[in-house]
C-alpha cells in the first residue's frame, strides 16, 4: 500500500458544486438533447400543418377565431424552427445551452406559445363544435378543413408542453441549487 | 466565556438535509400560506361568479361551449373551495401540507382545473367574439352576459396559474434534493 495508508486522507467532501452536477443529468427532451430536437420538430411539424390547412381555407378571415388561430400557430412555427435550429447546433457542437438565462428563456418562451397556440386551439374548438354541431350548417362550411386545423394545433400544443415543463423543472431544480 | 471558549467545537458541516430546510421557505401563495389562502379564496370567487352569471343565461345550453364552461367552472370551484378549506386548517394548527405527496397532487390538480377552465374560457371568447364582432347579432343574444362569463373565468385561471407554478416548482426543487 503506498500514500495513503500511511497519510490517510479524508474523501472530500460532497461540494454543492458536486451536487449540483449530480442533479443537472441530461434528462430526454431538454434542449440540447436528441428527444429535445424531436420534440421541436413534431410542434414545428404539427403547426405548420395547422397553418397550412386553415390559411388555404378561402372563409377563414371571416372568423375572429380563425385569423387568430393562424397567427398563433405562425407565431409557434417560428419558436420551434428557431429552438430546432438551436439544438441541432448544441447536438453537432455537442455543447447544451443549460445555463439559468438560457433555460428561462426557453421556459418563458415555451410558456407564451404553448398558451396562444392552446388558447387559439380552444377558440376555434368552440366555433367549429358550434357550426357542425349545433348550428348543422357544415354543408355551407368547411368543418373538416376547421377541424383537421384545431386537430394540429391541439397537437402541437401536446408537444410543446413537455419542454415546457422539463425546462420549468431544470430552472426551478436549478435555482434550488443556489 | 464558558464551553466553547476552552474547547473549540467545529461548526457542523452543512448536511443536505439542512440545505433542503433551507430552501423550503415560505413564499407567500404556496399551500398553507395566507397568500395561497387568498389566491384559493379569489380562484372560487371569480368560478363562482362566472357559474352564476352563465347558468342564469337561459340559452346556454344550446352551444356546446357555454355548457362545457359551465362544467369546467364548477370542477373549479369545487376544487378551490376544497383546497381552501384545506389551507385555512393549515393555518389554523398551524402546519403545512409541505410533503412531496401533497405537494404534487396540488400541482396535478392544478394543472387539469386551470387546463379545463382556460380551455372553455377560451372557446367561450371565440364564440362570443363570434357572435358579437363577426355575426354582429348581438341584439339577439346575451352578449354582454357570456363576456361577463368568460371574463370571469379568465380571472379565475390567472388566479389558479401562480398556485399551479409556486407547486410545481416547489416539487421540482424539493425533488433535485434527493
Amino acid at each position: 500500500m503506498s500514500g495513503p495508508a500511511v497519510h490517510p486522507v479524508e474523501a472530500p467532501p460532497m461540494t454543492e458544486a458536486a451536487l449540483l452536477r449530480v442533479r443537472m443529468k441530461d434528462v430526454q427532451g431538454m434542449a440540447g438533447t436528441t428527444g429535445g430536437l424531436s420534440l421541436r420538430l413534431c410542434q414545428f411539424a404539427f403547426a405548420a400543418v395547422s397553418l397550412c390547412v386553415m390559411a388555404t381555407t378561402s372563409d377563414f378571415p371571416s372568423v375572429t377565431a380563425f385569423r387568430y388561430l393562424v397567427a398563433a400557430v405562425s407565431l409557434q412555427c417560428l419558436w420551434s424552427l428557431s429552438l430546432a435550429l438551436a439544438d441541432t447546433y448544441a447536438l453537432l457542437v455537442k455543447r447544451s445551452f443549460r445555463n439559468a438565462g438560457f433555460v428561462g428563456l426557453f421556459a418563458v418562451g415555451d410558456g407564451v406559445t404553448s398558451t396562444l397556440t392552446f388558447a387559439a386551439a380552444c377558440a376555434s374548438a368552440g366555433i367549429t363544435v358550434l357550426i357542425g354541431n349545433d348550428l348543422d350548417k357544415c354543408n355551407l362550411n368547411h368543418c373538416t378543413r376547421f377541424m383537421s386545423a384545431t386537430a394540429m394545433a391541439f397537437l402541437s400544443w401536446f408537444a410543446v408542453s413537455p419542454s415546457f415543463l422539463l425546462n420549468f423543472w431544470s430552472l426551478a431544480s436549478r435555482d434550488s441549487g443556489h
